[in-house]
């Protein structure tokens, strides 16, 4: 069953024969082993080329930023699925990035359009970006969205990974438009909500990214390979002093069952 | 209900409060952003101390080996995976991890407690590393299992991959009795199974790695952690160039129905 | 951290002390095992009550009808992964389940939405059933979209499952509002979009259900359900006679190197 | 790439062209649909065959007697994990399908093998069915693993799911042998343990399926299948009232960080 047009036939990332492997053009064993970090290559597999000094110091510093928080959700999702299944750590895996939704890691896509959307409408007349910014957030909280982006569930008043962030990317002189336009939301945001919400890292990775050349359509990406790092860290701890079924039984203890026929 | 004995209650990786956010001891903000690259973090993460310039050599060697080999299984099921469901990149992500398996790229563990085995033998008091390597390898053998880490369906006469991560770890004075017992291993091979299996990049990289002081128990991360780059790649590509429903197209025609009442 | 607002602390659904296990209100062992259906269990699960011999012939339908088509994406995506991961058979049925997505078997889902969009309109006014539909089928056109349980790549005529669904549940007295909001659909698209396009699986499943009292949040739920036991089928003959890997070399061989530098 | 031997090319389950679907040989619209229950179509697609009336009752019954029980970790994970990503049901189901593993829901399968085993050696010429219990469960234990399907931390004296399984299967004429041999190996397990283990769910079900001749390489798919069908019932609550990010409150909650740095 044929679905869809099935208009492309080819991929450019790789290919192989029995002695040399090729990736993006450069051969594996002879010009990348050896010679390039794995965030180089996280460059060059994605965007199809190596990346610049700066390139490499934005991406790093993303990945840095967002792969470890302690024992967010999809950490104990991922734990308690290694407890119970201890012979797939795959499997573990998966189910901790599974939790890289819309909700909380993913939201460094949907902040990544946002700012597109900003400078977008700055390019098409807005009068100033801050009037483009204040624009754009009224779209998605006018769909009764969160902004994406901004606000922090525990670092109210400013979330230093954001601040670190835009900081190393004017150090290396990679930060531009993305994060004026980042920085333009942040100041709309507290008139228009009435909450003095400021930028997260999810919002300041999209700025940072996008500025340096990293493409929309891959930002998910970032959070999803950094937490796996993370995940892999977890789940060494949980072979070794397991915690698993200790979070499953605080979990359901702090829930009361309300049906009826309690025995 | 509290499922086993639930003996720990405390984790080692992160804490945080409003400002401040702890990783293994530094504070990322401060010590680590900005200062250390990804691949430093992921040694950290996981081992809970920054690498030396020698264990940051090999990890990201292993993570730029294993991280591409083209239309493997993995990829193809997680570019399948996005085409059905576009809403979640992290889904088709996930599809792709939980191809890594112990067939496939979750032989490096395998490949390690092999090593591990071999070495145990020899401190046990084996006559010689050859002799302690086939008495290990006879154990896989018989219990009708291949031996992990070595022969690869494409790579027949030698994986260019597995040689260049053991020259990296020499060259970066790292190579010690793993990659020894690795190499004992390939001599012992042919003998034993009347195959010229040669070291895989599976092989190669618990051998580095665990003569760099990477953690056993956590050898599956890498393969996981490096297909994780190479999966993005690909889910980019495949929102911009779709070919997950050509793949399935293909697998489809390239199979029978041989049950009753064909239509 | 407390992520979100944490408004609920209670869940409805099961309970239990040592001796007794309580389902939705029921004693699991004395009232329910041995007395119903897993169909009716399900219906149990899901709406907090047993179906009535309509509803429960409504729901047995849908999930036979949409358990099985063959070697559709997910199925591949599931095969192949228990072939590179045969330790964990829940790994390659989790990797089939993430291809019910938006595009494929979760287009159930969006489909509800639209009927139900069809009845809100007509109730608050349209002029008639048709106009209704006209008018929700416009608005998924415009955004760019398919409208979701319309046209099949193979049932280009008639989905045969469709047509038998809406006449079980006529036979059995359940259909009514919604599956008529799906025949007026059916009948608004050909001049709407210049296709034939017939009502599928996927528009029929949720007309069905709808009128039989199955809630819309847990549409997906049902392909997802049917598609499991499927996955099962599949899994257990790629354990006997595997091709996962002969579907992962017809796929590859599909698809040319585009890319620089090919070996 | 041909990983593997490739040797079979075929599949037995589904076929279909424009008009027609056939299923394990039937007509999907013309013999099954309306025709059958649900549960009647998953052992026909997992064994090739429709059910007997015993056959039913007693996947019926294993198919109830797992699907709930509250807030296990499986459930947790999935509950957290549609919180975190709302978007994609499919992968908060997923999510809870990856905990049926070998230490949770998956311990069917090897209680399985374990009666399987102890059958065998009743064959090859035990003295007594007692006796092959013994040897088999002595296997086990001296591997230093629990022996599967016995014990459970709720359920201490007896589990009621497994008491009500076997009567159920008694009733219907199916009870055989290895519903004899599970209960030889709980006979013998206060011996050889030193606990008063009593049969649980998960070692119930293997003897009460393949007494009715449902295969043993599908029996992980029995409790993936109904707890699938538990975990959209889950899903729907927590859409309706959500819990997900209280229970990963509760867990982080009860674990203290005791790595340094405490901020």
């Amino acid at each position: 069953m044929k679905i869809g047009r099935q208009a492309y036939r080819s991929s450019a990332i790789s290919s192989s024969n029995e002695e040399t492997i090729i990736v993006r053009g450069h051969d594996l064993c002879a010009e990348l082993l050896g010679h390039i970090s794995f965030t180089d290559h996280v460059w060059l597999l994605v965007t199809g080329a190596l990346p610049t000094p700066a390139q490499r110091a934005v991406l790093d510093a993303t990945l840095v930023a967002i792969a470890e928080h302690g024992l967010v959700p999809s950490v104990q999702a991922s734990r308690m699925t290694l407890a119970a299944a201890p012979e797939a750590l795959q499997g573990a895996v998966a189910a901790g990035i599974l939790g890289c939704g819309s909700v909380i890691l993913g939201a460094a896509e949907a902040a990544g359009r946002l700012l597109a959307d900003v400078l977008a409408r700055a390019a098409a007349g807005a009068p100033s970006l801050d009037e483009a910014a204040q624009a754009a957030a009224r779209v998605e909280l006018a769909a009764g969205r969160a902004v994406p982006g901004y606000g922090h569930p525990l670092h109210k008043a400013r979330d230093p990974r954001a601040e670190r962030l835009i900081e190393i990317a004017a150090e290396v002189g990679s930060a531009a438009r993305h994060v004026e336009a980042a920085r333009a939301v942040e100041r709309a945001l507290p008139a228009l909500t009435g909450k003095p919400l400021v930028m997260n890292v999810s919002g300041a990775i999209p700025a940072v990214l996008l500025d340096a050349g990293y493409p929309l359509l891959a930002l998910k990406g970032v959070p999803i390979l950094a937490r796996t790092a993370s995940l892999v860290a977890h789940l060494l701890e949980e072979q070794q002093r397991p915690i698993g079924f200790v979070l499953s039984h605080a979990g359901a203890a702090a829930i009361e069952y309300d049906g009826e026929g309690k025995p």
